[in-house]
């Protein structure tokens, strides 16, 4: 009896230095993997005001030499397609993109659903309910979490006309952006009350397309807080368990930055 | 005697369970991530015929409506700097950077140390043999694996003419290029024997600086591994252990992209 108690603990043991030893192999023991990021092309999204993204061809062929190569070129503003938002983007003395530390880039991952409202109404503003709804169901949102938010408009990237209003060009065009975001009172909540490490959602902006003085932006970002904007495939996330890894282009004295996000799943 | 055997048992169950809760927190119990990517800026390492970063302030400073703001546009070609090179860039039918698979961008690392012989010599080829010879002390590069080696030359970037021989820019200076690569005869046994996910050093070029016909490129990318160049501190990573993230950004057709590359060690 004593013999088999001690083999069954050496089997759990090693069953489990097993699981412990594949967690970081390529196969994360059945972990799955979700691209939260939008291909850049010369259809991605860009704020109204803001340079597209171009790309030009720098070669693409049969060389002199006899073998194929293929290289580009590009341009284009900060703030557009799946990108990062650092705090110096609304605050003076915030920290720029290279500036964040790695540690900050990776951790636990809060989905909330508010695509049924968001979807029923352009101009949804996410708000302090929404978040409350969710810790009923899930517990309290963690202190540096990465809050995530499912509007569902990512359905209509890159259809600038469904996706944010208006697929006008130029500063007029600035006044008939209708898309949801993030209630400012509900980003100096998540921020100060809540602590969290980062705020992102599936829409053009954190702030919605009605705002004018950006005061969701300003909130979180003078307390620390980063972001990610247009996002894609978080209704492919669970409420609470997976990991993200948002890894943005490392831009000296960025504002924000192209970004690679990617959610693994338990 | 029977009762402190289940008690020792389920502690050691409790124990491990605590490691495995916390493996993907932001405290990846106690495992250290290091960074393999240089910033870019104007300073940034381009191919001699390639377009450099250029960065321009769109804004930075008080709006007229009384908030601070900054906002910033770049350019660039897709290999220079810290960048990720997909097999389409010297192989018709290989992938582009958007179709590589986000299982393919995370794996496990091994790291080897050529820097003493490549330091002495600038034209430096890594050879089977460094292969071999870290083999013996660590066994088998796994299949998938992440091969990355150590040159050494990190420490020069971005000083180009310490990095890479030369700091003229133009096609002439392409004959000036002194740096060290992998022999191509190594990246076919990479590719074709050891079957490697993935191949990255710190010098701006796989091949090394004197090659004519970049076969080393060739020989990778006909067999879909893909490749980093200009990386760094990858002094600080272990012979193996080290899990890698390697996220490009997703750049539609891309031949490659700015790449943000994270190592994560136990």
């Amino acid at each position: 009896m004593k013999t088999n108690i001690i083999l069954i603990s050496i089997l759990i043991v090693a069953f489990l230095f097993t699981g412990i030893d594949k967690s970081y192999t390529q196969n994360f023991s059945g972990k799955k993997l979700v691209d939260l990021t939008h291909e850049f092309s010369e259809e991605s999204v860009f704020w109204p005001t803001a340079e597209n993204f171009n790309i030009d061809t720098v070669f693409a062929g049969i060389t002199e030499k006899g073998y194929y190569y293929s290289a580009y070129q590009f341009s284009l503003a900060e703030h557009g397609g799946t990108h990062f938002d650092a705090p110096v983007h609304f605050c003076e003395k915030g920290q720029s993109v290279e500036q964040i530390p790695v540690e900050r880039l990776i951790g636990d991952a809060v989905m909330v659903d508010v695509s049924a409202d968001a979807l029923a109404n352009r101009d949804y503003l996410i708000s302090i309910e929404d978040f409350e709804k969710w810790e009923k169901v899930n517990g309290k949102i963690p202190e540096d979490a990465f809050v995530l938010v499912n509007t569902g408009y990512s359905r209509f990237y890159p259809d600038k006309e469904k996706y944010m209003g208006t697929s006008e060009r130029g500063a007029e065009a600035v006044a008939k952006l209708h898309f949801p975001g993030l209630d400012p009172k509900a980003a100096t909540w998540l921020a100060v009350v809540r602590k969290v490490n980062a705020f992102g959602l599936d829409t053009p902006s954190i702030d919605y397309g009605q705002s004018v003085y950006f005061e969701t932006h300003r909130n979180l970002f003078k307390n620390g807080v980063i972001a990610f904007e247009n996002l894609t495939n978080l209704d492919k996330l669970p409420a609470k368990g997976a990991t993200v890894f948002a890894f943005p282009m490392k831009i000296k004295g960025g504002s924000g930055a192209p970004l690679r996000m990617v959610a693994m799943i338990p």
